[in-house]
């Protein structure tokens, strides 16, 4: 276990070196030195038995030459599906993606119909962002957040009854201490790992590789969340203009979310020029209701308008405040958003980033403390049906169009946070996976070079949990802080124990403002978790140590797979057994030079056709010593086989089971297993003949005994299967 | 077209000469002469590179050693997998048949426990019969559709009223000629067709193979029908003495046709001792019925008691009349069983079954005549919720015991009848398999020699059926008459084609008699079809044709497959290819010859490990030509991939194809596929290392692309794929 450890803080290392660059290299990590130094040595001892270089054929395909391409497709005109770049080196052009299937052909056209056609490798974008631009991209999550997070604090407060209302000053009041507190924090983060600092890599890299998947996990959570709440809240901002929509929440919201990973799938880049309007339109609607709101205040001499009498359902306790605080602070959700992202700044990318957090945390603050209070002066109640934003616009704007506006683009900034969300959550995924803590398949770039599975895997995800709530916001905003306030807590700890271990200039400041913003993120943590239990928080108190057991559980498996398959020198002549490095795994099985590989080629002969005698003539030309075996189920049956072995010429040595059971998988299995064990240094190569039928119903006729075979010798050690297709075309 | 048609007439011959007996070699035809012909001559040009044949190990197992046998079971005391009986064979021993894995062998354990320990393939029976104890195996079947043939009859007639009771005499009447007159037909198909005489086979033995598929329709239809509607009449006798267990008739019958097939699985034989004594029995309560039914019908002068009142639901027409007539036909349901199984008796074997046959129509005719009668000399109706032959027992027996025994034995005979379609059932799958009409996996005789495949295609039907008619009688009845006359007609029909063919001694009377019974079944047939077409029988009608258009279909899969797999001589020097035969299909790749292989061995190495230096030894130490290939999703990771080749040494040639849209798969099957069409005649082994995972689980978190480049190569021609297991224990 202590080795597993220091191998994942040693790549845990690596990945802070790696920083956060996505390539589609990623599924092809380069080897350590030690595994270099393997090589090297494993190379020097190869011998093949003859040197068996001289193809028959040219590997590049005498494309100097032109010759015609293969017509697999029936077309008439050559399809160039390779092109010499260099000596060596052939490069795939996009037919050659194509599947060969027909079936396959049929869902890859379709899928290009839907997302587009395959991206080259090289359209991977390094684009650097301006400030202005960067500023709407990132703030999107945040600043949509004041859409909803206002009404969430005011809901829980009202089942005090109309009374408790007052207590949204004073508690908005906190929260901008909060965002302030967090927001300073995050900014000390940028500088200190300007690669990139994510709450899962600070996290890691500080306070171990548990404190960064409890991080991960809250932030997976996080991102799910986001697209739901965020799709909730963008449908309901819809409904609350145009009422008679209602009815259509739950199959409405659902399509907005295939429309958004349908959009992601096609690789809509996190381009500007999307991002900056609605952004700042959203900005600009808001402060245009503060203006006009204070206004009209201004008006009336600030005298608040008292709201409209609503019954307590509930006392008004301790816990009830907590309830509303926390929910409360889910505006401040997204304001990690710049310290993921800061390589994708110009340089100074540290300075830069850090200024966009400033102004983003300025106008979180603004937007949010102007809006409390206007609605408080305003005398607004939340009430199912309407948000309490689309009240307040209908009182600041009784006529003209700008109610209609202020909607609408609200909408279009709750779309855009949920597809912050996709951008993010895959990325993540990558980085996991980069360390071995998530599947493989998430490093894969799909042909669009969109991480499709992270994208598949979140839209499915969000789905579900949109589904099993109705598509209500109110019912959602409970599950979504604990995950947030998670992240930053444990992001924000890292950075204590990083000023603690670095001792840089200042330190001690830096160290108190992080251990500040630690403890008030640690402290929502706690109220959310605890006042948010009963109502939904318990699922992700549940589900984040489910998943870090779920991600070391992965990362066991891959560093076990590693371990097995990793390089090692071979042990040198001179030294003892015992010197050599522990035996790895499975390292019984053969050897990794042809020398020490010794052959014994079995051909499990059925009955004697084109297809059995294919395999046997296959098999000869090897020329390997060759057992061909007959399992025969009555005795009867192996003389007639037999002596048509013999009509044959018997050209090879036959052995036959009598199989009185009429089983045949069984008894071949066993038998192999049995030479296997009376010789262990064999490599047996068993060949079988596999009729290949073109149409799938077809194959309900066969009892499949090539798949069965293979199957049951998959367990076996030191068995090689080798299957020759014999196609059939009826 | 014509040739197959040739080729299906020249296995029907080989099918009636092999007669119908049941072996577990079918599995393994012989060759026929033209193919070993073949044969001898491909074996001729045989010539191995290098004679492959000393073995590095005893294939025998050296058993006469007395090794220890493999240790997979971790067990201490060695187990003896396979006994030696002669030089070059071996015996496996039950233990080999259990498969490898855990799950395997679990499942192979709770099999055993329901259905018993495998039995020997020498422990087929080919017991003789003697007539005494046919009578009661065969008839079981025949003589229970007394127990709802009447019924049925008058559950039709009695729509018109009970004043329409009184046609039941005359429709009994001309039943009895009906039965009198197929009895008498089928004595003489027995001795014409001593190895068997099943509707199939004479059908398609004298009126073609349509013909015989139509027979084989409509007896497969007839046999699923007998398990559902003697289960659901058993029931029924049991729900008439007990009717508080009427609600449980739907569940009850399942369970009864679940034990069933249990009982078939575990191969409970058709030996006589569990038939004889209760079709015996049954005939006995019957004749009991008769016996004191007429004495008291004596002591009043056999005055009729007037039926109770029931008033006309429907018009005394036509079509009633048929419809009851055919209805009451159901009763000759089972006459057909002694032909199916005239190789069964003692010899001479033909005489004993036309006995036979003659005594079970005897005491068909007397049982049947004789209930009708008595039904309605006590004016008897039929009432749901008890059974015609209930109210008859409780009239009759109004005292004592033996109404509850009449009812028991009915239930009984029942059973047996529906355990008659479950011996048959497979039995006629298996001929058709030989034929090649049905898939060839009903030839395989389970582990207990029980045709377990076609069992459990019968018990599924059967339920089905059983189901959807929620286990009502009178609901099945009008589906069950169609099939079983449709096979009565074709097979009589067939021997009045073969009577003109043949032409024996007395020829002219034997065809009249046929005649005669072909033209009364197929007018029953009619009168079925027509008369309850909308009640049920369309779905036979329906059925039929379809069952016959898949038969052909499937027979002509497998008679493409033949065509492609059969020797053929290879195509001598001096004569010109058009003189040869025409060349089968997928001669194009590889040769049968060992000498005409030429070899290009390909590795695809993703990246350089344990298990790809493995494939690449593995290859090399075949010493053929050999290619590594590496995919590469960026020309960076191409060079960094090519810098790691050389750190190796660059003993094989490498290939670097960059895929930049980051497929791997379809790439290396295109250039894969280009290599081929440069040089057809090269094939092309592709060596792949394939992880085997021991858990299930942890396949999730792999690509799995070996599997993926498998199916991605079944379709091209001239690829061998070779999987190098590397196993990880992790």
């Amino acid at each position: 276990m202590r080795r597993v450890g220091a191998e994942a803080n040693q790549r845990g290392d690596d990945a802070a070196e790696r920083g956060t660059v996505v390539t589609p290299s990623a599924e092809f990590p380069p080897l350590g030195p030690e595994e270099r130094a393997a090589l090297g040595r494993i190379g020097e001892r190869w011998h093949a038995p003859r040197r068996p270089d001289d193809l028959p054929i040219d590997p590049t395909l005498g494309r100097n030459r032109r010759r015609p391409a293969p017509t697999r497709f029936g077309r008439l005109a050559p399809i160039e599906m390779f092109t010499v770049e260099q000596p060596d080196e052939l490069v795939a052009t996009a037919p050659a993606r194509l599947p060969g299937s027909r079936a396959g052909r049929m869902v890859t056209r379709l899928r290009r119909a839907l997302v587009g056609p395959p991206l080259s490798s090289a359209a991977v974008l390094y684009e650097r962002m301006r400030k202005l631009v960067a500023l709407p991209i990132l703030s999107s999550d945040l600043l949509s957040s004041v859409a909803y997070g206002p009404e969430a604090m005011l809901t829980v407060l009202v089942l005090a009854g109309s009374s408790a209302l007052g207590l949204a000053l004073p508690l908005a009041a906190l929260l901008v201490v909060l965002m302030v507190a967090v927001g300073l924090s995050y900014r000390q983060t940028i500088p200190a790992y300007p690669h990139g600092a994510g709450s899962y890599l600070v996290a890691g890299d500080n306070l171990g590789r548990t404190a960064g998947l409890a991080a991960a996990a809250g932030l997976m959570l996080d991102y799910v969340l986001t697209v739901s709440v965020s799709v909730a809240a963008g449908v309901h901002a819809v409904t609350s203009a145009l009422p008679g929509l209602a009815p259509a929440t739950v199959p409405f919201g659902v399509l907005v979310i295939a429309v958004l990973l349908a959009g992601n799938l096609r690789g809509v880049r996190t381009a500007g020029n999307i991002f900056v309007l609605p952004t700042y339109a959203f900005v600009a609607a808001i402060l245009a209701v503060l203006v006009v709101g204070y206004a009209r205040a201004a008006g009336r001499g600030f005298a608040a308008v008292p709201p409209p009498a609503v019954p307590a359902a509930e006392g008004l306790g301790l816990l009830l405040v907590l309830r509303a605080f926390s929910s409360g602070a889910v505006s401040m959700t997204g304001i990690e958003a710049v310290s993921n992202a800061v390589p994708a700044f110009r340089p100074t990318e540290w300075r830069n980033a850090r200024t966009t957090l400033g102004w983003m945390v300025a106008m979180l603050v603004a937007l949010f403390a102007g809006l409390v209070a206007l609605i408080h002066l305003d005398g607004l109640v939340p009430r199912p049906g309407e948000t309490i934003l689309s009240q307040l616009g209908r009182v600041t704007f009784p006529t003209g169009p700008w109610y209609a506006l202020l909607q609408a683009t609200t909408a279009l900034i709750l779309l855009l946070a949920a597809n912050t969300a996709f951008n993010d959550f895959p990325r993540l995924l990558f980085f996991m996976a980069r360390d071995g803590h998530a599947p493989r398949r998430f490093l894969h770039m799909g042909d669009r070079l969109a991480f499709s599975d992270g994208l598949v895997a979140l839209a499915g995800a969000a789905t579900v949990i949109f589904l099993v709530f109705g598509g209500r916001t109110e019912a959602l905003i409970p599950l979504y802080a604990v995950g947030v306030f998670l992240a930053f807590t444990l992001s924000q700890s890292g950075m204590v124990v990083h000023w603690r271990r670095h001792r840089g200039p200042g330190w001690r400041r830096r160290l108190v403002l992080n251990a500040v913003g630690a403890t008030l993120s640690g402290l929502v943590l706690l109220t959310a978790a605890v006042a948010k239990f009963a109502e939904g928080a318990w699922v992700v108190v549940v589900a984040v140590p489910l998943l870090v057991l779920l991600f070391r559980r992965i990362h066991r498996h891959y560093a076990t797979l590693h371990r097995a398959l990793a390089l090692h020198p071979p042990p040198a002549a001179g030294r003892t057994p015992a010197a050599a490095p522990p035996a790895p795994a499975g390292s019984a099985e053969g050897e990794e030079l042809p020398q020490e590989v010794r052959h014994l080629v079995v051909v499990p002969v059925a009955r004697l056709n084109r297809a059995s005698l294919r395999a046997l003539a296959y098999a000869a030309s090897l020329g390997q010593p060759t057992l061909a075996v007959h399992i025969a189920p009555e005795e009867a049956e192996a003389d007639r086989f037999r002596e048509q072995w013999c009509a044959w010429g018997d050209h090879l040595r036959l052995e036959t089971v009598v199989s009185p059971y009429r089983s045949v998988i069984g008894p071949l299995a066993h038998y192999l297993e049995a030479l296997h064990a009376a010789r262990p240094d064999l490599t047996l190569t068993v060949i079988v003949p596999e009729v290949v039928l073109r149409r799938r119903r077809h194959r309900l006729l066969h009892s499949r005994a090539e798949q069965r075979l293979r199957a049951a010798l998959r367990a076996l050690p030191g068995v090689v299967v080798t299957s020759i297709p014999v196609h059939v075309s009826g």
